[in-house]
């Protein structure tokens, strides 16, 4: 963990002042690209370059795992649907499948602890158990199984870095995974399990105040704070793999768009073990789900796109990703108001 | 005129219903994938099939021209900049060539009434006269002027589709542009000036206050009710020129994505000659133009993108069009629980 740290750094103000001074040459008026100003400047510090090169290609990968908390009746849907869902993403049918079709992104996808077997498909096997112990009873994993998950991801970012990738997105699969995230973003922003609880892919108001109830009983009973700690009591495998995944975005100095509440949750524990992390995260969009706003807000991340999806799976980050290309491509490509010979 | 309206039609029912039936049978939960899922079946309805194609290839047109009412000091730009942006347009400078680039969708630029010569351009020529009149103190334009510019977007409309556009994207140029806009839209809404006038692409507050009371004299003045009378007495031929883009795309049943304010003004002068029309519209996002908030109300249309945008070209609806896609290809593409093995 400590060589994953010391390879982070923050973002690099010289080439951000340089994206800033370049905007204001462009031919438009100041300002008015609004947000994707501020986020070509934000690129330019990421990479150390201005302007810097359209980050691409990308590549979003799908963190999957299981959760214990399953068994306490906190989603409508059997755990045997992550694995179903899988062999979706693995045929090519899901939604960030089509969507990454469409805006260019490769996807990969990652068994980091899915309850049922899933040797059969071909996918990234890199299972460290099948699925959590139940965060309400007890610590959901062990702080060698958090380190291997991070691991993974850390080691994945590595390797699509080295295959070319200059954009790393978020996705997630893991029934109840919702539950989760909540527990681990009230304890980074010293929240109520209230006000983080949310339906998830949909739960009627009965079994939101069950799952709002499990999530603060989750809460008293581990008291965590740490990083290593909070994702040893309420994991899930996934958030420790995006968790690496994001802080090794941050070590190969690329941009990482963030999914939804479950990449949120994730990059708080990130930022927790470095606050540099957060430099080199994009918000994609704001999910449906309470807590994804109350993560975006102890981030300081604006979300680029708003549109009431509450998915996963990566969709909002894919949806978000052409956004950040035309965000870098106008900074580097636009004429200046000098080189198109008009008086500013 | 007749002739145009007389070939559109509304958005086809039953296309829509299959739509919203395919959607609940898509490998995702109800309504996760938020507004894309309603875009979806609007296409549905729009094209009349189910699944629709994925509107593909798209096309940008950025119709320019000048405003009279420049004379009355409403912008800081000098009015010479408008040719000087097509110039940058047709050198794919300019930041809607960036953004077309980044996203595969071509631009058009035409020339529908800029005041200095773009003769030697390699763009569209189809000027129906050098600028509109000054708004403020007679009608900008002819009723026959009028007729001649939408004329202008009607056919071009129709000749994209021909050549195999299956997306029409609306873009803009004009200096003082969005005064004619806020007139137009506190015609076809019955609000104020005070309500719709705003800062454009940068004005200071004593500006503001100026141009707030020009439209609010224009009003007073021309008092026009109809479309035609209202595109008469405020213009711009651009405005004109949209509002027959517009009107052809829905002759032609193919999707039309609006970019800011100015596109807002004319697809109200659209929806005044004929209602049907606003079935075929999407808004590509919401400008930080007050009267945009108020024309996107009185269309009933919610924006896509909201990342504080004011700088027109059509920039707003290229970075919205990939969402429409993604929209349209999850529609199409996914797996639907059936299929995928999954018990729903």
């Amino acid at each position: 963990m400590e060589d994953y740290l010391a390879r982070i750094g923050p973002a690099d103000e010289t080439a951000m002042r340089a994206a800033a001074e370049r905007q204001l040459a462009l031919t438009k008026p100041t300002g008015s690209l609004g947000v994707l100003e501020e986020l070509s400047v934000r690129v330019a510090g990421m990479t150390g370059s201005c302007p810097p090169a359209v980050p691409a290609p990308a590549v979003v990968t799908v963190f999957a795992a299981d959760h214990g908390v399953h068994a306490q009746s906190v989603s409508p849907w059997p755990q045997e649907v992550t694995a179903a869902m899988l062999a979706n993403f693995a045929a090519g049918g899901a939604a960030v499948n089509a969507f990454a079709k469409n805006n260019n992104v490769d996807v990969r996808v990652v068994d980091v602890g899915v309850a049922t077997p899933v040797d059969q498909l071909d996918i990234v096997h890199a299972k460290v158990r099948p699925g959590t112990r139940d965060l309400s009873t007890e610590a959901a994993l062990t702080e060698d199984e958090v380190l291997q998950a991070i691991k993974v991801g850390f080691d994945l970012a590595d390797q699509l870095v080295k295959d070319g990738y200059r954009c790393l997105l978020t996705g997630d699969m893991g029934i109840a995974n919702t539950t989760a995230s909540a527990a681990l973003i009230a304890t980074f922003t010293g929240t109520t399990a209230e006000a983080v609880t949310g339906r998830g892919t949909g739960i009627d108001d009965a079994t939101l105040a069950h799952k709002t109830a499990v999530v603060a009983g989750a809460l008293k009973l581990h008291q965590a704070s740490d990083p290593l700690g909070a994702l040893s009591a309420y994991g899930g495998l996934e958030h420790a793999a995006l968790a690496g995944y994001i802080l090794g975005a941050a070590a190969n100095k690329v941009p990482v768009i963030l999914d939804g509440v479950i990449a949120g949750a994730a990059a708080l524990a990130a930022q927790a073990f470095h606050p540099a992390v957060v430099d080199y995260c994009v918000a994609g969009h704001r999910s449906a789900e309470p807590g994804h706003a109350v993560a975006l807000k102890a981030l300081g991340l604006q979300p680029l796109v708003d549109l009431d999806l509450r998915l996963g799976e990566g969709t909002g980050a894919v949806l978000a990703y052409p956004i950040l290309t035309c965000a870098v491509r106008a900074l580097g490509e636009m004429a200046t108001f000098e080189s198109a010979g008009i008086s500013s």
